[in-house]
């Protein structure tokens, strides 16, 4: 039952682990038992729950942890300083070793910080809630927010390895759970409809966490990433598709306030969005847009944005976004179910159609 | 009179072009010309010199300017994070360019708010001060200080080129452009005797800035800084020995408070240090830190410490230097001129004992 998988990127290529119980495995912790200085980042939440476990692993090395308070609003500039501090004041050397333990804002915070303190130290990635396993964790993309967009300062930083415990998704909430099932299905979409298929037989086992199947949606999630991120580390280009719902979704969460919707939420209602502007150019059937929604409802999913939030919101919010590319807005779209696609030449009014009709 | 040299760093490769008269040469500014938006960091005192000239030749495109204090204080995650407000306000996209326009502050500073903002655009280096044209701006180092610590904070992010306009080193106050001459004198040090020599004997025309010889001592230094950098893009090895003198010269500007000592200042102590250690080692003779002391010495720069600095105040701040490894202090020593050499296992007290004497 566990799986091991490698993000091919030549020098700066890792293994991804995925299974129950790993970690209590000494092999996959090599790394984290060599070094003599580890620092691990976690939160209020999952610290309780996984860092003693960890640490009790971790015997000769000097281990220092900071706890950092839970949710979206702590992935800021100013907790990323804290933890410049921190570090310093603890005299952390370039040979330490990051562990960021907990869900995406933990990675992507830490995951940062281990990108630029004293130009860069090693990180370790491990994840414990499911859009984290599935997505944040695997491809080196960290970053905070400023209130004027999302992950708009960060790095591309890879992990030297991700500890996918699926254990440790035994204590996830259930609207946290469900959330991250937004960025599964969104595999499925873009590029692998087998996948897209097995969700929808398999949607019921998952929901109920399944071992097994959970083990398996990890894994082609796992699979379906590593494959993107080795063929455009630095999203040059096909790793764009894997913004599908993202554009909308960063809108929805700039919008609403940080941490009100789930990041997972608010790329269903973007997914939704997409697959509805796909249908309107005439790109997917009414037949599969059914699918979709039914799909996303099924996992409890959001399918349309906030109450009140128009159509010049979400222009507003968008024009920050960072997948824009010479004024304007890149958007993907679906071409089907498993095809998606980067387009830049829509028209203006075939967008604001789509907000204007939610 | 003008030269271009590449450093050689596979797909990050980029021109360095030196020589009077580069900013009105569109062919450099070529990159510029094709960009649509165009982002100019630069500080109060270049900024109204400089600023004009350049943007007049950059026609088409939206050229937005940030003109920030002067000083070394400004080099700050605050100052960072205004930065990136400044970006985020006027919309400034992925694929815009940033131009930093100053000395070694604002090309760290905007160096890593160029690494940083949506994880990384293109930017620019037209170094307008001796010491940024022949080491700051080339290799890649950006970063910014922290109350505990010296570029604490930042990122390895090449420029796509590095534009040293000689005609802009006319208005540089004597004591910056001495405090330059610390970093030329420094390659001649850890690699290149015959420099040296020639630093000797050309020093008087230096001092006078005489164009052909400030020509001359620019390109060599980048000469040498290229080459090592090739060598060694991201510090695992040689291209620590650029760090001659900067241990002890960070610890020095981190008591004196930044901006106090000037950065090739402190330097120029800090090798004065290094030497005095090397020569209690037996590495280097009597007569080689005579050598030593007196190019710093004709080139105005101070040969020790601030008065009241001591022993424990260098240990102290030494200890956060990221050169650290496995809790010692890193020493770059000579062991001839012409012949740094990378240090780890010198003697505890050998270390005190120089700190003390001085």
């Amino acid at each position: 039952m566990n799986h091991s998988l490698q993000v091919e990127l030549g020098e700066r290529s890792y293994p991804i682990h995925i299974g129950p119980g790993l970690l209590k495995r000494n092999d996959l912790l090599q790394e984290l038992l060599d070094a003599r200085q580890i620092v691990v980042i976690t939160n209020q939440t999952v610290g309780p729950l996984y860092s003693a476990p960890l640490r009790a692993r971790l015997g000769a090395a000097e281990v220092y942890e900071m706890v950092i308070p839970d949710g979206e609003h702590t992935k800021s500039l100013a907790v990323f300083g804290d933890i410049m501090t921190f570090l310093l004041e603890n005299r952390i050397e370039r040979s330490a070793v990051m562990v960021a333990l907990g869900g995406g804002v933990i990675g992507d915070l830490a995951g940062f910080a281990a990108a630029s303190y004293q130009r860069g130290i090693k990180f370790i990635q491990i994840p414990t809630t499911l859009l984290a396993q599935v997505d944040s964790s695997v491809g080196g993309k960290t970053a905070v927010n400023h209130p004027l967009g999302k992950n708009m300062i960060g790095a591309f930083h890879q992990p030297c390895a991700v500890i996918a415990d699926l254990d440790t998704l035994s204590t996830l909430p259930e609207r946290e759970f469900r959330a991250g099932l937004a960025e599964v299905i969104k595999y499925g979409l873009i590029q692998d409809a087998e996948f897209f298929s097995w969700l929808e037989e398999c949607c019921a086992g998952l929901l109920v966490r399944d071992p097994e199947t959970l083990a398996q949606a990890v894994l082609r999630s796992c699979q379906n990433k590593a494959s993107v991120v080795a063929a455009d580390e630095r999203e040059g280009g096909i790793r764009a598709l894997l913004n599908l719902g993202h554009t909308f979704g960063h809108a929805i969460e700039t919008h609403a306030g940080y941490g009100k919707w789930l990041h997972g939420e608010a790329v269903a209602a973007g997914t939704m969005l997409a697959a509805r502007m796909s249908r309107n150019l005439g790109w997917i059937t009414a037949d599969q847009l059914e699918q979709i929604a039914g799909l996303l409802q099924r996992c409890g999913l959001p399918l349309k944005p906030p109450e009140g939030m128009g159509a010049e919101d979400f222009l507003e919010h968008m024009a920050h976004d960072k997948k824009n590319a010479d004024g304007r807005i890149t958007l993907i779209l679906l071409q089907g179910i498993g095809h998606a696609v980067v387009c830049r030449d829509y028209a203006e009014r075939d967008l604001r159609a789509v907000l204007e009709s939610v």
